[in-house]
């Protein structure tokens, strides 16, 4: 169990899903976001930080032992929003953890790094990468980064491409990348658990029957997610049309990102 | 949900299994075959039909969203049998389909695509092919003109290669090809469901325990098989001999039709 | 040395070019197309003969210990022309070489059995077929055919995707797929050659710097071609504009086959 | 069902939980130990034997029709001591066999066969070998053994890479490496009843949900594990300490055996 | 031919040894810097820009018809040194020539984005990225650039992961990573000279009996690089020790880069 | 280069057409073989040694800095005589190495480790074993025992699988396993040369062109074969009959091995 977990981004929606049901793996939880969250409750510590400021992210990753980057931009911006949040954070976190000691890092990457792989495509964990947009092209920086430092200090990360992780699927395309909290929270559990972690890539996705992301690589974790999206089909046939068979929703696994314009 | 679905073949076995089970798949059925298939039941039409005749086929397709091409012969024959059921028959209705709007077919190939790979050999969607017949052969003919269809004008196919679909396994072999009628038909909803479907290529099998075949590529459909012919085989072991280790049907995933002669 | 090799479709192309260049091959080389093809020259035999004609066919094969098998259509034609000689004529000489003891086959297939793969792919023999046309689904048939009767019945067939065999390349795709007709000749030669040939595929192209096919599976034939197309590029340049980026001939590799309606 | 199987090393562990359970494969199990292993139950025979004595296995043998070959050295030694129990009793074994009529045989092969693989590699049958000491490097001799035999003689042999087959798991790595007793039984129920065995290697592990080994390619013989690790993790978390990320138990496949040194 | 092509970096190394070299590539060479680079030479014009400029990017590329990007910091360096040059220089680069009609880029990558496999292993264009530093976190930002404008506008880009080009290899490591001038010259040759590019990865090395990378995949460009630095071997070892089997130079494909620090 | 190169096994064939041609390599030689191999020529130094007995093994890698290990048996033999030359002699070869510093070997491996393999079939390096017979079996024993020593101490073999080094091939068979004399030495070259040579597997044939083996993945080591048994080709068919197409010689890369008994 570690000592103190920092998430980062705790303020966002993952954060939100996340935050108290992680006691299982830390005593402590340091939440911090450049956005306010709030007041810490028990066994939390609060830091507001921007990711771009290198000293205050050293401050804020020393003195823990692991740590959940859910910050930065998480959806398609400009350039010049992702550029100090996505690249120049990144680098910062990684710096800073070198600095302390090196703790164990989850790193939230996405889809979006493979966005372009049509939904007939059945991906393992080697694929080449093909971007859906400049966030996905800015993930795609990270695991770079964690490459490094994992080959050139051992620094260990679980590079996790999620899917789509809410309460329930949103949209039919949900139904194939819908990861449940509840399996988001068992991953991390196995990520801080397993002796020696390496440098893996996880999918982040449920037991969804139309799945497209193959973690056999990754099985040594021994993470065995439980849910399964067909449980909602159902209320969503109900609720939406299904996507055209032309919609960016319908052909690419990135679905909506590949048709965003690049922002100014 | 479809309009209406052509089910060509449907006096055969496996119309047999599947009339009356697919109501949430389509709203009216259109039943067909060369024999005689009886009255139309409710929400049924029936329409006989020679598929070597080009103008019967086209008349038979227009009006219909959907078709599961199960016609044809459907076991070893002699080639001038062969021939005009299951090659221009099945010309027949691509170009029938193309006519009518290119309706989603799923087109009823065979594990006699690729018989003469023996039982010891796990086979992905991607296999050279290795038929075991003339029948199989014209199962890769089909195959070829799925593909030509899909390539050069967007027509949807699901090739299903079927192993051995029955209400219950029939043999040893059949452990591991049998598709229960259950399994089909939840699989036909998925190839008529998915937004997009493409011009896969699906193992039509159950969850048995002793299957072949990897049907990863095809996972973004969302079928799942729930059944298993393991629940058969004490039954089966108490009826038949198993067979010898130099069996066609020991050797052989096409089990008794790599023993055919060419039938003239 | 082969006896006597059988030459179909020698009236063609194909024959013109390899037509008194296998003395190499056969002491005597047996011409058969179904239109005229001139008097037969020292140590040739004339035999006029329509493929769809099953007795012809058996009469023709007989008493040849090699064939050489260029007959049929090898462009886009309507179905009702590609059907008799392509199809039934591939059926008509496997039956009428399994009664003349098996003999070993060349057979001419194409690249258009894979014509709808784009340029930057690289393909191995045992990529699942795309075909762009009727023409290239029958000789997805032919090659099925030849496995058939390869696994049935033991026949060894050369299945020979030809590229464009010409005296020289005549565009500038053919700079990718062009095969010199000495480099068919040496490839004609390590077929009949081998003591045991089985039912490879081979790619046919010579060593043009531009290749897209990898013959690495087929190396055991000892088949090395010598020539390259590199040394036609300056006059193809000089005699044609390049094909514009989006034109069939620089997306795909079957070229213009794919821009080919379905003939009827 | 056999008439009598023959279990060699029926003294050691795992014949000890093995014993008492295969009345469901063999009418008599004839039992086989150098070290003393009491007096035959009910449908057992016992025969003391030294592997390294080739007409005392030939006499063995006689009379089988199914081997389960447990027996030799199953920890690192001394290669003087390895040599003549699983190096020359393995080849008498397979003599004994051949002079018996070729019994099928389960050859307990082991995971110290790729012991220096680490722990986040993920293992299809078919990767090359990189035994982690002698003891390995001998069931390397005995896989190429039981390969000879089979293609040389039609032999049939079930190479199985043990992981760690206990009643429980008994320490983390073992949370990886587990086969149950019972799905043991269940795998030596399938290796013996499938008609045609030929010579496939099996991953000797349960559905442990942190599983290395991939077993798709033995999956025609029908034996799905049913047990999981899982179920102790929180007992040996309870009693031991997890291993250091440097400590051979969290880096290698093979655990500690790849700290063993040479034995002299 | 190209009417304008611009070289960014021209100053450099690389910009030197190809300068005056690619007559038969464009009529006329835009050579940029942000160093001093002399006066344009006949058929040449030079612009002094620097690549964190978006807005002198965006004049820089406009009226170009072809761009070689071998600007920015091209070994490593703080992070603070390629942010401008490398990560916010190349989105400039791409949104310039997404405003300019999307001329045809040659982007120079660098085998420093896979620098940490070792020397033993075989790389083909698709392998996961193992950068072995900031400069080559840097360069795979760019390939994911590339990638995306290529999926989201058609950008074509030619992806070369240049190993080490000098007018002769240096030490022992370039025997393996040499990319002779003309060798690269011929390949720029083939970039602009395809009809359609897409956005292929390109290992820039001769055909050096030692070399590492496996160019199949790009075959299609018709590349056949003709120099050897075999040619060299005597003068290298007649020069230079070879490095220590330990060396960094002797066990990783990126050399002495693996043994940078982050420079601060 | 070395001070003292070992050779095993200098009096067999292999030994007599290298002897005399590694004055590149070392500068002393030590000859050694259970046979007399006379008068040891200038740089030469000659000891008599069984390779079965471990203290005299000891003595004849003292002092030697590379070992050429072609000792032991060469042909299919009785277990009992290969069980000391090739299995006992190689353990001992090893543990000797062990004491003298882990002097760089190459193991004379053989193609009998994968006899089995049809010819027509394209192997890579880690394909799974397939001995053709006890001396196979036995060659496949000393791989096990590199990977070993590799893994667990860093002694680095190179293991080549020699096709049939003789100064010309000797029959059509060799026409495709030949490995000239001249290309040997090349290697041997470049093995001892490499600053870093790992444990790879190296097929041991010319450039010939009806080769079956494929040496990418051991491309880093800088060996080209520069020979192609075709020379010889003309020469063979004017001697010998070319194979029967079942004749083992035609059917399995073994060739005749596969039809050799075990041997009493």
């Amino acid at each position: 169990m570690l000592e103190k977990l920092l998430i980062t981004g705790a303020g966002g929606g993952l954060g939100a899903l996340l935050r108290g049901n992680l006691s299982d793996v830390a005593k402590t939880v340091r939440l911090s976001d450049i956005v306010d969250i709030g007041s810490p409750g028990a066994k939390e510590e609060v830091i507001s930080c921007d990711l771009s400021d290198r000293d205050a992210v050293k401050a804020l990753v020393e003195g823990c032992d692991g740590i959940l980057h859910l910050g930065g931009v998480s959806v398609e911006k400009s350039f010049d929003t992702i550029l100090p949040a996505n690249i120049v954070g990144v680098y910062n976190l990684y710096e800073a953890a070198r600095a302390a000691g090196m703790p164990r890092i989850l790193f939230a990457s996405s889809n979006h790094t493979i966005g372009y792989y049509t939904q007939d495509t059945h991906l393992t964990a080697d694929v080449p990468l093909r971007p859906d947009g400049l966030y996905g092209v800015s993930k795609c920086f990270g695991e770079a980064i964690a490459n490094l430092y994992h080959d050139k200090f051992g620094q260990e990360t679980a590079i996790v491409r999620i899917g789509s992780c809410f309460a329930e699927p949103r949209d039919h395309r949900m139904l194939s990348t819908w990861m449940s909290p509840s399996d988001f929270v068992s991953m991390i559990e196995c990520v801080f658990r397993v002796p020696r972690l390496g440098c893996p890539v996880i999918w982040g996705v449920s037991d969804n029957d139309g799945r497209w992301w193959d973690n056999s690589a990754a099985a040594y974790l021994g993470w065995r997610p439980r849910d399964n999206s067909e449980a909602y089909r159902r209320k969503i046939d109900a609720e939406q049309a299904r996507p055209a068979p032309d919609a960016p929703d319908a052909v690419y696994q990135g679905g909506k990102f590949t048709a965003e314009p690049i922002h100014s």
